[in-house]
């Protein structure tokens, strides 16, 4: 192992896609605790389409990150060194140190033990309560009632729709692969899929899939799939606005579906963003990972390995290259 | 008077602007009312802009007014023959018979004394409910919080701006002429007014008049003024979606506003009919009767006299020709 601590910086805000040069990989020496201080070595980075929206100065929910600062991320850490009584070395928690393989913090949450490191990273993690609280705090779902996920091979997506799978629903996703649909339909309970790619006419295929109309969508993509959702909606629709992953590097804001069928089915649109449930994440915790454990909720994980292809392998959720979620693992779990 | 019931009838479906031919006007033998019908005379026909909707075939919240049919439409109409115990000569009741001069129907709601006729058909009639359920139901006004609303000088917008007022809100109107925004200000109460025909920029005047954002939007316009308005929301807003009047005369449904800020805010968008709230009425006139008795709230009308300028008088709406509520009044009151 190196005896460097390495990290990504944004050196400057992508216009568009992002290109080489906007973030920059260094290396810094391993930082050194303080008194009741940790030292933690990265094992899992969390990758997700909000990054993107971190490296911008639109405005957002929190703060861009900085120009000349680690770039921004969830992760999973070990302890390497602790002068805090609470933590021993070897002790895995949640951090939130960003692109870098080692950060010095305070404290951190320690995990319960019984699931693979990645599900808490996943569908345990803040990717798994977004599809908890948006699904059933925004889009209340009720049995019988038609759901429509869009990204539903994503993090987010695949989780909401079993969710929904749970409650009653029928469940549609929309995907990027006759593969990842097939899966949807197959390994994760949907009862059907649509491949935006290939459908010509989403509107005729919604239809189609949504006879009775579409109850709660679920929205991840925005863009032509949010507008084909909109002309099919069922009255008193609720549209959980979660994300809009088709904008995310258009170099400024397109235009928004029509609303026209929103005011006549008197439908809601309402934005959801994490960061609003964390004081209720007990409560997601505690109905999840029994979910989980008795397999009642499964999770895809793509993992990449390696600090360097952090910038590569994000650019994966932009182009449809991952199932479910999106990991960096920057070091080997403790043994 | 003449001894012949006139009638607009809609002969073909606008496509964009209404044009000649569209609706005809045409003359009709008074009907006869059979056993327990009454037939009534109109007074006053309300004209509104989703008027424009029902003579289109785009997916709406009603039926399209079918081809060859009477123009629908609100009327407040009096008794001239009754073969029912309930209703006498000379009563006013709420109709709903549409663009023409007589009617014969089964019963109508009489209306209560008090009030000058055209008050029922603007502030305490289904225009005056729009304000109220629209205003207090989806957008749950708080005292301190900024309230913003198009087409302020219309019958619904000004009474949504006095009602905001009575809440204790601070209440921004957006209208097309400076005319009407110094009577917004100086007679009915708002903060501000903002001319939008006049204003370059409308983002940095919402900015300015709103600095701690928008809570509540309460939207009769759509198109660029509501990009605007969402641009410049608070934490949490509620966009009450009432009406889009700059889009109905559209030939395609143009595309909507970036919904990015709405995710950001996690803000709502609702769309608002008024027909889903018929039974709560009681529930509204109660509390604003005594409001319009006491002067608390106020109301514009403008009345263009004769049926055969209906057609004529509705491009007001989308002009901007009409302050308040725009009627026709179709026949001389009761003495």
């Amino acid at each position: 192992m190196r005896n460097s601590n390495r990290q990504w910086i944004l050196k400057r805000r992508p216009v568009g896609d992002i290109k080489p040069g906007d973030l920059e990989l260094v290396e810094q020496p391993i930082p050194v605790p303080g008194p009741g201080q940790i030292l933690v070595r990265t094992l899992y980075l969390s990758l997700d389409p909000t990054n993107r929206i971190w490296m911008s100065d639109m405005e957002q929910y929190m703060p861009p990150v900085n120009l000349g600062e680690v770039m921004r991320g969830g992760t999973l850490s070990v302890v390497v060194q602790s002068n805090n009584d609470g933590f021993q070395p070897g002790d895995v928690m949640n951090t939130f140190t960003g692109w870098q393989e080692y950060a010095v913090v305070d404290g951190g949450q320690k995990l319960p033990p019984g699931l693979p490191l990645p599900a808490y990273m996943s569908v345990l993690g803040a990717t798994g309560a977004t599809a908890y609280f948006g699904l059933l705090d925004l889009g209340k779902p009720k049995e019988g009632e038609t759901v429509v996920v869009s990204a539903a091979a994503g993090a987010v997506g695949q989780i909401v729709g079993q969710i929904a799978k749970i409650k009653g629903c029928r469940v549609v996703g929309i995907a990027g692969s006759d593969a990842k649909c097939k899966h949807l339909v197959a390994d994760l309970g949907f009862d059907a899929a649509i491949n935006y790619k290939t459908t010509k006419d989403m509107r005729a295929a919604l239809k189609r899939e949504c006879p009775n109309g579409i109850d709660i969508d679920f929205e991840n993509a925005g863009g032509e799939i949010l507008a084909a959702v909109l002309d099919n909606l069922a009255m008193k629709a609720r549209i959980v606005l979660c994300g809009m992953i088709s904008q995310y590097n258009a170099q400024t804001p397109p235009p928004g579906p029509s609303l026209t069928n929103v005011l006549m089915k008197r439908a809601r649109i309402e934005g959801f963003i994490i960061i609003d449930y964390l004081p209720r994440f007990g409560e997601f915790f505690a109905e999840m990972a029994p979910w989980v454990m008795q397999g009642k909720i499964k999770y895809d994980t793509t993992i990449v390995k390696g600090i360097e292809n952090s910038l590569t392998a994000l650019d994966m959720l932009f182009t449809g290259g991952n199932t479910g979620k999106l990991l960096i693992q920057m070091s080997e779990e403790p043994g």
